[in-house]
């Protein structure tokens, strides 16, 4: 049997089931007039102290994994645990109804689910499903409930679950997790995202298959790029998905090879392709894939997961590991860019309507001065130990661009008086990502060393549309002839001041690109670690003559869907990684 | 003495002071075990009924004086009365812990507000002060308390409060009231939006000075331009201020005077001030300030404050209307323009992260194309009765205006179908007001009768600021060097296809812009009726050959500061209204 679903991870897995039953208690549901009050109360604050501890642990397994941007999520749960207004109403019903602990707990849930459910905002029903996780690992403590068993790790499987807890899927070893299938949750679900972030296939959304007909070691294959999910799959399918699967692995292990490559087109012209990272873990996966540099160092990750500002020291020391493994290459800092949506737990933002037009990046690094010039300290040292520039974000205005020189300024004047050494001719550039940039290219170009395009947020903007806002998401159009041309003014601007331009949005990783950078004379790309081989193979298979022609067409037409499928084409032509055979057709 | 507040709403106010005792109430706080739920259950439903009425009764009441929109706030009190997560806590306290009717709505409040306000959550925190107000509303009824008195209608007065609810301000007669002092509450608060729209001079955000040392029958003077109150004015003050109360009613009164005339510049330089209206009340207003038609028809208004859709006749009655009463001026209708921060009762829209990046404006429309196609059905039956223009908000994309006209076009066959009249030459123009269409304006003017630009919108987009975030609000420059290119932009391309475009936003309405819209070519203005006269006024006292000499070295200058300046000066010297003694000096 097929079954459609939503295509939450890429891949393909080919493997026996593994139910994963729900959390589902019984509870002593009788008011108790005799209860011991004090008792209960000891036995929730013995709960909550047991449930804080295993979040701890799990989150810190979870870090190792994916991350600290995505095991943040559990400082959220920890920060359940001490809600005052989820505890009062667990104590309130203990103390005035007389009900026992885990009663509480449970109706405790109910009410807040329920409420936030009722509220009808996307923000309010994400805590209500971290309300349900919580309260649910309090509950199991409480009712000293066994943990529901994993398969043992001897043997690999495919998940299946009507709805996954991000915690849940921290207790996995992603090792023997082939796939994942879950009924509930769509495509930015945590789930999806760590999964995709864990490179594990994941297919969701079935709810419509409630009743979907799987055991505890059924043989299933998932189709995490097509949404697909086969039930007794027949010989044929598994035959063909078992051949496509190997086509991936092999693939893999060819564009492996291109690491030591340079990227040139067949007829010389050489693309510098960098990577975007978020950690040091990221950057080895760069570097094994080849990249030349770091195009965008994300700081914010230094500043995630903790309970305070990041010292100068602490800055510095991973500024200079990353300035020392790229041996070198150029390494690209990006001042901390928070707010929009992305928060500290410790540095409170205020709540905004429309948080992507508010309060973020430069905005508050100008705010607070103190806060900027430890970072640009932090940075200037490592300048010390590479080739490190530094860049700002969201600059809209010269005045911006001005303000933020003068801090830098005096973290250089604070580092002479200290006798700490660094470069004093670091180049220093802004994110073009703001429309307002784009328009004075030409006078922020006096001022920056070096551009690099965040499409993005530029896309975004331009278009005034949300990518994340799933109603809309399909007017999301990095190929729109606007973008086209604002793309086209910036390097234009660039050129005419001689500096330099890069890209390090999303588009930069979309091989499709590739005659658009040709033709507006960008040479350098800076993209997810995992999109550098790709991007490579189809630069050593491109003719940038060719290229620039089709370029050039797509910059005389009139729509988003024309220049999108003109650029697809050309790229399906001269071939695709796994078409390799088509390299010369073009 | 002299404090400082904030200038919640202009204006000069003399007078007695009123000073409004806070709803505070002494409460049966003992279990009462005899209590019979059955009658306590009685007494709050009697009591919900009765607030119900009483809060259809203000809401009718204070849309006569506000119109529609402002009005709208009454029906979310009127949900949370039929809210069933409020309603189920002030139940179970009733029920589990046989609670009077008046405690456990206390208690209830009390828990939601508190909880609200742990969200810091803006929005929450609004809803925690309607619950409030319901519920303050609801406890009146079931203690029979006495309706707090506001001072007879004989005399006016000066409202002091420490908060001043939307309801309590509702009561007022605004013929009575000459000003406004509350304690707490900032500039967006709904009371001083309110107090704005009814004229009267307000100074909120006063807490520091909670023993503010004014009793009833006070004498008062509230500066509502510079955010001042004086308690016991000194007679210097008092005649300082009936000074400025006159000038201004003075100032007012010439202005009138140029209802008539045309806005021309002293060389000769013609400018159309037409006008910005969502109600036919506001129309009146406009026509009676000398407006030159309609330059924007938001048509928001017709779809709010109701139960469903209005239908086509419905809509047609009020479009004729407007187009007969303009008497052959044009009157550009645009269609509906929901979403973002503008929401409709009863068309539920998703809950967005980033509304202004959402699904809104033309984007719903053409999601929804039964809705569309009888507004546009609408329009177009009412140009057959005037100078009827069709105006699409926030097209961003070629394709969109392609889709748009297809309904049109599918809307006119319909017509010719029921043979009914309309003008089938009507000119279908869009919103400049996302950055993508500044980009590809001059493919959108092959397609477009005319322009409108947009100013709020598009400095909000190309800034990427927000401007109702208080945050980062004085970011928002609309004489930012990168709004001025775009504007430039636009009409060029527009001039260059041979159609016409005017500016709708605010900018339109600021008399410092007048010298850049006779430098670029714009002879076409929409502003708030409000604005008319005096924009007209510094027109006729201005020199356009002057004007655009300075125009030109503002669109040389590279900040918004610089660029703001210069016109303030340029705007200073030719005169402003209450000096035209300098109206040579130019």
């Amino acid at each position: 049997m097929k079954i459609q679903g939503i295509n939450g991870a890429a891949g393909i897995a080919i493997g026996k089931a593994f139910v994963l039953p729900s959390w589902e208690w019984d509870l002593p549901d009788q008011k108790m007039d005799s209860v011991d009050l004090a008792q209960e109360f000891e036995r929730l604050y013995e709960g909550i102290r047991t449930s804080k501890h295993e979040i701890e642990y799990i989150k810190n397994e979870f870090r190792e994994v994916v991350g600290p941007e995505e095991s943040s999520i559990f400082d959220a749960h920890l920060a359940i645990l001490e809600d005052p207004v989820f505890m009062n109403e667990i104590r309130g019903i203990i103390e005035r109804q007389y009900k026992a602990a885990e009663v509480a707990v449970k109706e405790a849930i109910d009410h807040f689910v329920t409420m936030f459910d009722l509220l009808e905002d996307e923000y309010m029903k994400e805590r209500a499903i971290d309300i349900k996780d919580v309260g649910n690992r309090l509950l199991k403590h409480l009712l000293g409930a066994p943990e529901i068993t994993l398969p043992s790790d001897t043997q690999p499987y495919i998940l299946v679950a009507k709805e996954l807890s991000p915690s849940q899927l921290a207790h996995l070893n992603p090792s023997y997790v082939l796939g994942i299938v879950t009924l509930i949750g769509g495509k930015t679900s945590h789930s999806a995202i760590m999964a995709r972030a864990l490179g594990i296939p994941l297919v969701s959304g079935l709810e419509a298959s409630l009743d979907l007909p799987v055991e505890t070691g059924d043989l299933l294959v998932v189709d995490g790029d097509n949404g697909l999910v086969f039930t007794e799959p027949d010989r044929k399918t598994i035959e063909r998905y078992t051949m496509l699967r190997n086509k991936e692995l092999k693939k893999k292990e060819q564009l492996q090879v291109l690491a030591t490559v340079d990227a040139v087109t067949k007829d010389g012209a050489v693309l510098q392709l960098a990577s975007n990272i978020s950690s040091v873990k990221e950057l080895d996966l760069a570097l094994k894939h080849g990249a030349k540099g770091v195009g965008l160092f994300r700081t914010e990750f230094l500043y995630m997961d903790r309970a305070t500002f990041p010292g100068e020291q602490e800055q510095y020391e991973v500024y200079r590991m990353v300035a020392e493994k790229t041996a070198g290459q150029p390494v690209v800092i990006r001042t901390l860019d928070i707010g929009g949506d992305k928060q500290l737990d410790y540095f409170e933002l205020p709540e905004e309507d429309n948080p992507f037009l508010g309060y973020r990046a430069i905005r508050i690094s100008l705010d607070r001065k103190d806060l900027f010039k430890t970072q640009l300290t932090a940075i200037l040292r490592a300048s010390a130990a590479g080739n490190v520039k530094i860049m700002y974000p969201m600059i809209s205005s010269v005045e911006e661009l001005e303000q933020a020189n003068e801090v830098l300024r005096e973290a250089m004047a604070d580092l002479d008086a200290r006798g700490l050494a660094y470069d004093s001719h670091i180049q220093v550039g802004i994110m073009i990502e703001v429309p307002a940039a784009v328009m004075i290219a030409d006078l922020l170009a006096e001022e920056a060393d070096f551009f690099s395009i965040g499409t993005n947020d530029l896309v975004q903007y331009v278009l005034a549309v949300d990518r994340m806002n799933e109603q809309i998401a399909h007017m999301y159009h990095p190929y729109h002839p606007a973008v086209l041309r604002m793309l086209r003014a910036t390097v234009d601007a660039a050129h005419t001041a001689g500096i330099d331009v890069s890209v390090c949005g999303e588009m930069a990783g979309d091989e499709r690109s590739i005659p658009l950078w040709l033709e507006l004379g960008i040479r350098h790309l800076s993209m997810s670690p995992q999109s550098l081989l790709r991007v490579k193979h189809r630069v050593l298979n491109t003719t940038a003559a060719d290229a620039k022609e089709e370029a050039r067409k797509c910059f005389a037409l009139r729509t988003s869907s024309d220049i999108e499928e003109r650029l697809q084409k050309f790229n399906d032509v001269s071939g695709s990684p796994d078409d390799q055979s088509g390299s010369n057709a073009s």
